[in-house]
């Protein structure tokens, strides 16, 4: 055997992706899948799924002479490491509940280790990506919503072990903000996300602060998408820049009072969404600036992710490595 | 020498206190010294007290066999470890930028160390009171402003060595909120302090809600302290319930923000504010249940701090202990 390689598998609300990774973080990528079918959202479907894409990878392991040790899995919500199951996930409902990691481990034959999204996503740029050699640092994830993570003295920070940490989304910015997705009023997410974005774009019709172009027919035909709301940003529609202004402003706040408490002035931004970089960073540095008191502003350093979707396979197939569900020392 | 004994002193705004400390957390207290006179507030007349007193414990100690190997300071304020000099202090400004630990060590030929007071309420509190064996917290002190310190995996957290941290009393908790003493808007501070129930009493008289009474005829006289507003609100006091009631408020939404964020669940409160426990820890609790959305607000373990004003003699004292300004494992 030439060494040791391990799968990191983003298990995504629509895309199932999957990799094999080498001590490098070398990447062989398995086709994209669907998570599940349309009519077959099933725990075992997904199962089935995961087990034929591991088993090809470990094939292709094989013919190279490398051994799979270990397989990591990304997904979004709350986890029970432990017992590698998903306890809440807003994208995979049909989840809940279902020891994934154990029936996967139990089919393979091989480690199976499983963690929030966002803290694979952090554990890839902390190893390969924007936060090599930072230490401590907040990472957020822009997506349908916000998530988050964070890295302390050089490690995945994973609190008491209740099933989630990091959780910046969820951090509340403005108590009478607009209403978020989890119950509450006025978290980050309501304001940051792709999600927050098209809630916008309708509202700005209802006010009358958008009456033409692109983004009102999409949004009166149902085709409303934050891409779709970058777009007119991009092509200088007021209401639509409003909307990223807010973003900036809101992430800028939070990010402000993290950096306030936890004495840091790090932060590492991905996900889709983060796209969209130029339509927000200045809104975002403007709102840091105005929202800190202990901290030099002008220190502060907001990077934009490097690496893409490959930053929570190779943070999976990184936890998976670990056989903990805590990141390594960068 | 039947052992080694550390000094701990702590510098507030008005008063100097100073103790010897033992090994086991054994306390034998210097009779308390104002911090400056009235006509001579200069760091080098600081100094001569700080010696005095100092050199009174040592001799105390040598009187009991014991020796004393350090010294630990405590202030309010940015501090810079390293040259063991306050930054900023919002108390005793004429002490900004001085290198009293160093000019102290120099004197007495002892070393000396220096922090923020929260830390060192928080290294206390950890050690000797009510945090005892909790590895993630987050502790708060209500005085005039709000401070704050965070422990992390058993060990005062000190984030990027940047002057401050913990410093929750300037989180944002609403950024319509009112003006805080730091400049910007809407901190926990300027809602949860003993100047926020001041400033609110003052707001209340303005607005017509306080029209008569104990606390209408100190605001006027110039007499109101944050004391006479819990004496009020002890009374039933409809204005200055009130007060008590956002102060609960604030806490509750920055305690569930940074529950949220890093997936925990204990928080310790001292300061001399915190003797009005019985006015906001109700509202403070319906205020975590309200703005928490990852954690089960049930499971929440806000805590009252044992110590009093020995949290930080006893906080300082083993700061100088380790040395290195960090927190040794509970």
């Amino acid at each position: 055997m030439k060494g040791s390689s391990h799968i990191g598998v983003d298990i995504g609300g629509t895309h199932l992706r999957a990799a094999l990774v080498d001590e490098e973080g070398g990447i062989d990528r398995h086709p994209v899948v669907k998570t599940a079918e349309q009519n077959d959202k099933r725990p075992e479907a997904l199962l089935e799924k995961l087990v034929a894409a591991c088993r090809a990878l470990i094939r292709t392991a094989e013919r190279a002479g490398r051994r799979v040790d270990a397989v990591g899995l990304s997904v979004a919500g709350k986890i029970d490491r432990t017992a590698g199951s998903v306890l809440f996930s807003p994208n995979i409902p049909w989840l809940n509940g279902y020891p994934l990691a154990g029936k996967l481990q139990e089919t393979l034959d091989v480690s199976v280790a499983m963690d929030n999204d966002a803290n694979a996503f952090a554990v890839g740029e902390a190893w390969k990506g924007a936060a090599r050699g930072i230490p401590n640092w907040v990472g957020v994830t822009l997506g349908t919503g916000v998530g988050g993570a964070l890295f302390l003295g050089g490690r995945l920070w994973t609190g008491d072990n209740l099933g989630f940490e990091g959780e910046i989304g969820h951090m509340i910015v403005d108590p009478a903000g607009p209403p978020c997705v989890c119950g509450l009023r006025g978290c980050l997410e309501a304001h940051a996300s792709g999600s927050a974005l098209c809630r916008g774009a309708r509202e700005a019709i209802e006010a009358g602060r958008l009456t033409g172009g692109a983004l009102f027919d999409l949004a009166r035909s149902g085709g409303l998408t934050a891409e779709a709301v970058f777009h007119s940003a991009q092509s200088g529609d007021a209401a639509a820049l409003a909307l990223f202004e807010r973003m900036g402003w809101a992430l800028g706040l939070a990010l402000a009072s993290l950096f306030t408490v936890l004495g840091i002035r790090h932060a590492v931004i991905g996900g889709g969404v983060s796209a969209a970089w130029d339509r927000f960073i200045g809104p975002l540095h403007a709102s840091l600036k105005k929202h800190s008191s202990m901290l030099d502003p002008e220190t502060a350093e907001i990077l934009h992710a490097k690496l893409g979707d490959d930053a929570a396979l190779l943070g999976a197939a990184r936890l998976a490595g670990l056989g903990s569900g805590t990141g390594e020392r960068s």
